[in-house]
């Protein structure tokens, strides 16, 4: 655990003793994030794989330390709380993923008499790294500190959407130096990462320019770059492979490098600010001329800190210190993506790597899989009119690819995961009435999205034998439980927009999830092409990511996912008390084959809060009537699977889903159907809880007697009237008003249990 | 040997037996072209790597047959004649290079119940691969004919700048189909050569679109095309790696190939088109719309003959059948390139990936370590406009690199060799007045192209020791030989502008080539860093491309490279005497040291016409005094190392410059220094040759007695005046008139031997 208090008091504490360091104390919401939450594992456990540099909301630059040296599962964002030195600053990070990717431009102080670039000077006990200390580290949102040990370098850093800003403070009596590795990146050796070309090229003595091609787990990303210092270089080197071109002003090639000098004997403060563009070194510096202007460090911290807080104030909770933290940092999680991806003027580089045009913004980093079950319902909630930019860029790969994104990344597709859980997104923004949502060619992509086959989706499998058959489509159960959902989503939209024959069709194609229940072992299990169950079948065991009936995850897991369907899963699972009982068995058998998936984790029995397949499953009691069993796990997840620490997540935070979990069930409801209009009723954990719905209207959620014992819901009102549904529509959180809790220790088994207080399948 | 009667009558033999094929015949120059000659290699011998289909004068589009299964050196235009099996038609191919590359859009016309794409269906002994006979394989300009005996199909092909157009005659009772493979390269396995991305998408039953996005030799190409059929297609299967896509109509991945079907039942003619683009899709069908109007393949294929007439009556020669074929044969191969890189709108992908966009031209494939010494000099005397456009193109390398091409394909650097023979192209251009070539442009990008170190190009090295000290920089005394004269054609420009300071400088360095000269063995020799000369030295002795002083050749080779001071080279070498005498030792000497680079061959004694180092070198003797010995080695290289065959050069034909070569030499003279202004005469060998200047105005040269044995100037007149000077202006020759030679037997040891006859160094 990291306070936000000890945070602050180490602030001020260097402010005394660094030069240049100024504290800038944050107000609003903003304070109460802390970004090293979920960016390292306590005792070999997990963490989220988040970074805690310098970000602004839905930002293209995330300007962030690099500890590692080859990130693996764990360590994706490329900083691990663990690590004792720092390669650099890089201006590109994935937040959350388990997957390493980006991390361009690495930018890294120095000072000493030489500062060696040659070999592989970004890995550990070579080169230009330094250590660290977290006594000398500080972030909030869209400000990174650290102090250099190896250099006496206080480094700070912060960010616009398109730019980093560096602040460099070099102590008296250095030789002072600033790195630029174009070679970078923490993905070597997996995904057959490759600089396609690099180029740096010194301007003048204030401005350099350059770019990388890589192909790597996104096919092929262009990164130009525009950097200007404030001071003038005296000296450089540029170099590629071990080559030093010494007095060029330009270096092309695969592995480029440059060493920077300043006269910093005296000592000073070096500013460094880095546009980058996916398009042109000329957007790169537009962009950059037009977010920072002035040489001012802290007023772009500042903006960005503001920025913070216009995006974490749409919720306004009361709440315990560490609740605020949790709630507020989650929050601030959710927003780290999607990533911008077009430049000021517009322009981007589409899904087929021609040069598109926006008025809006363009978007990339879609983690669907993980992404669509909250973290998409959150944003339809609080961020409108980037849902309609979120979508129109998932139209721009549909247009490209012929389908939408499965988990797309700097525009590109990547197969990752299963199911085309842009699906529910787009449905959900059209069913919602998201302003600037075209209905027709959101019905055509989602639709030709269930037609096309293309990995992981093979269609006409799976319309010739109504499920996957293992032996033709591994992940089979997982892919047809997870279909089944995608194509309810595409025939509620098709009944919507009047188109019967395709309702018709998607309607049967959604209850295809029946051909993979066994009724003699009550578990979906994986048959042959030929229609035999496969055996041995063992509930315990776990999928990967291919190879195996599942899906990171095991069939205990996977049984709950008929979302659009709940009551029809109740009534094959034998009723409500064989329901029930069989979630408690989920909760509570620790039993396990001696593997698992390395996702799975975050257990309380067979449930894995760390990764998504689990993530609805506490809220399914109220399906058969005992919510009060929801509330006790819901709140039993928050209490004991999100904390402050560096290790605050029980899994990969998977580029907002962990934490739009928490902001959802915090606030006391979930999304259960993301595409269904239908929050389902949890335990809610804030005191007060106020979602601005713009236009001064609010929604707001209070309880009274929380703690954390007092998790069971005595009784509610909806806007001063009794309301005992267990789930609400959100409709009815759009209309504002108030939504009132009487919590206690005690479960109130009378609360909801009606069966007309059930949660239905959708309100649209 | 190949003679064009025999293609002529073969293809009125093929017009009375295969349904729809039509004999069009070819007038005017283009009908003396076979394009075959440099296909293959006689006994094991060298060839030219050219390719035989289809194309017009600089265009886009190569539309040619690919029988290999991996190029090696020696068949790097993806055909040889020696093959027996065709893989497919695609659509870019290289003329004469010694790499391997492009080879995009393969497409193939099958027979059968099933055609297989699965695999790796382009090797031999698999898929859809058929064999072939020369006895049923036709070529002219724009125009490649073969029948594929596994299929009983005639396929035809001609193109136009941006597009290829297919004619495919299937047999009576065949099912018959078109195999696109998007994956087919003959470059796998080298440079690392792989699909990034690619798509095949069905937009309706008539056309299909998609891209390739591929990295190898060239960094990275994005290759889009648009596809028409002029018969619909009746079914057809998407194929990724090996899953059949069936049902889709788009296919996305790395190894995207599909197969279309069409009711063949009766037999037909299949016409397809197909417009590529290095930009989009839609580009890529704007440059088909604008280039291919109707279905009408004879019309296309008599345009492009009509171009190629347009192109090679620029010379107009009398001689006999053998001399016109050989002739027109080399002018041909020079047109093939440098390849058009811009749409027709103009757009193109610029040397820093951005888009670009050109209200003329945009070209690549400069391959100038080769090209610089005559083609280019060619294209300044016959392609005036491209050449400005040549300039410009290269100068978009010069403003993303910081320095102009070495050798660049697809707009990008791949370094590939020494020197930087862009200096040499662009200054000669400007020397002659070349019209819109913008002079401080030039002079800024020659200069810095000569500053900023690069691989191979340590500007800084040269500087401080003068010469290039081989344990520092290899291939030392080659690369010290050609900068320094890139170095003075830079100087001579400064002299032009007026920049002193730089003319002093860069005429000091052109002068650094004595700093390696031994003048106890008269050798250039390679130094170490301290001055000390390299031993033991064996001129007989070999380098590559690295490792060794000399660059795919031997000190014997490259003594004679001071082609910007023979005076001084024949003073260093002990006067005329000695100077003749080592050039008569050079044409005489076989000895060899057991090894030799692949790239020598064509050999007279130590001279290896088959590489580029030799070119210049049988010009020589009129420098001391001798032209008639200059004359006999001119002839006997034309005689004996030029033929009609497959195998009808000496060795890489090199993207047109052992074609300029020829051209140069048998009008009579050579460019020996390419940006002096220059010809030296060697020995004329067509009864008549009248170059077209344009506004009606000729350049002459007539012989007079010129025979296989009369080879020997005996006398000359320039518009009736007798002319005794061994080299002749360039601006003489754009004065148009008459030059008159009298050939005879024996040597007329008195024409051209006077000091004020020997060539001067510059005319400019």
């Amino acid at each position: 655990m990291k306070p936000i208090v000890k945070i602050i008091s180490l602030g001020t504490l260097l402010s005394a003793v660094v030069p240049g360091y100024s504290q800038r104390p944050v107000t609003g919401p903003a304070a109460f994030v802390n970004p090293f939450i979920g960016t390292g594992a306590v005792n070999g456990g997990l963490s989220g794989n988040n970074y805690p540099g310098a970000t602004v909301p839905f930002g293209m630059v995330q300007l962030s330390p690099d500890t590692r040296e080859a990130p693996d599962w764990g360590t994706a964002s490329g900083y691990d709380y663990n690590d004792k030195t720092i390669a650099g600053f890089s201006h590109t990070h994935l937040s959350g993923t388990g997957v390493a990717e980006l991390f361009d431009l690495l930018v890294m102080p120095t000072t000493g008499a030489v500062t060696t670039v040659a070999g592989e000077p970004d890995k550990p006990g070579s080169g230009y790294r330094s250590a660290f200390s977290h006594q000398q580290e500080t972030a909030r949102p869209g400000y990174y500190q650290v102090k250099l040990l190896d250099y006496d370098i206080n480094a700070e850093l912060t960010a616009t959407t398109h730019a980093g800003f560096h602040r460099y403070t070099y102590p008296r009596n250095s030789k002072g130096h600033v790195v630029i590795d174009l070679n970078h990146s923490l993905n070597k050796g997996s995904w057959s990462t490759r600089i396609i070309q690099s180029q740096i090229r010194v301007v003048n003595n204030h401005t350099i320019e350059g770019f990388r091609i890589i192909t790597g787990w996104a096919k092929m990303r262009k990164v130009y770059f525009h950097i200007q210092f404030n001071k003038p270089v005296v000296r450089y080197q540029l170099v590629n492979d071990n080559t030093v071109y010494t007095g060029n002003k330009v270096v092309n090639g695969s592995n480029v490098r440059a060493v920077f000098d300043f006269d910093t004997q005296q000592g000073f403060t070096l500013l460094v600010k880095a546009g980058i563009s996916p398009v042109s070194v000329e957007n790169a510096r537009q962009n950059l001329a037009q977010e920072i202007t002035a040489w001012n460090f802290d007023k772009t911290a500042d903006d960005a800190a503001a920025l913070w807080n216009k995006e974490l104030q749409k919720i306004n909770i009361d709440g315990s210190e560490q609740q605020k933290q949790i709630f507020y940092t989650a929050l601030y999680h959710t927003f780290l993506q999607p990533n911008t991806l077009s430049d000021v003027n517009g322009a981007y580089m589409a899904s087929d790597y021609t040069q598109g045009k926006t008025k809006g913004t363009h978007y990339s980093t879609f983690s669907l899989w993980d992404t669509y079950r909250a973290a998409h319902p959150l944003y339809t909630l609080l961020q409108q009119t980037r849902t309609a930019d979120f979508v129109n860029s998932m139209l721009n790969q549909y247009r490209s690819y012929g389908y939408l994104p499965v988990w797309q990344l700097w525009g590109q597709e990547n197969y990752c995961m299963i199911g085309n859980h842009s699906i529910p997104v787009l449905v959900d923004a059209v069913m919602k009435g998201i302003p600037g949502v075209e209905v027709e060619k959101v019905y055509e992509a989602i639709k030709n999205s269930s037609l096309i086959s293309h990995p992981n989706s093979p269609f006409q499998v799976w319309e010739q034998y109504g499920y996957m058959p293992e032996n033709i489509q591994s992940q089979s159960v997982s892919i047809t439980l997870e279909m089944a959902y995608d194509d309810w989503c595409v025939a509620q939209l098709a009944k919507k927009l009047g188109k019967t024959e395709d309702y018709n069709r998607f309607q049967r194609r959604s209850q295809y999830y029946e051909h993979l229940f066994n009724s003699a072992t009550r578990f979906f299990q994986p048959k042959d092409e030929k229609g035999n169950w496969i055996t041995p079948f063992d509930p315990y065991k776990y999928g990967s990511n291919g190879g195996n009936p599942f899906t990171e995850g095991n069939a205990w897991q996977y049984y709950w996912y008929v979302p659009h369907n709940m009551p029809h899963l109740v009534q094959l699972t034998g009723g409500d008390n064989a329901f029930v009982t069989k979630l408690d068995s989920f909760f509570t058998h620790s039993h396990t084959t001696g593997e698992k998936n390395d996702n799975a984790s975050g257990f309380i029995g067979q449930y894995a809060h760390g990764n998504e397949p689990s993530h609805h499953v506490t809220y399914l009691y109220n399906y058969a009537g005992q919510p009060w069993k929801t509330q006790y796990y819901a709140a039993k997840v928050m209490n004991e699977l999100y904390n402050t620490s560096s290790s605050g997540y029980a899994g990969n935070e998977d580029c907002g889903e962990m934490s739009a979990w928490y902001v959802f069930s915090a606030l006391g409801f979930y999304p259960v159907n993301p595409a269904s209009g239908i929050y389902v009723i949890g335990s809610p954990q804030l005191k007060r809880a106020a979602i601005q719905l713009g236009a001064g209207k609010t929604f707001e959620v209070r309880t009274r007697k929380q703690s954390d014992k007092d998790i069971y819901i005595q009784s509610a009102t909806l806007n001063g009237k009794p309301y005992t549904r267990t789930w609400i529509k959100h409709s009815d959180v759009l209309a504002g008003g108030v939504l009132e809790f009487v919590m206690g220790e005690q479960p109130n088994t009378n609360w909801g249990t009606g069966v007309a207080d059930r949660p239905i399948n959708s309100s649209f």
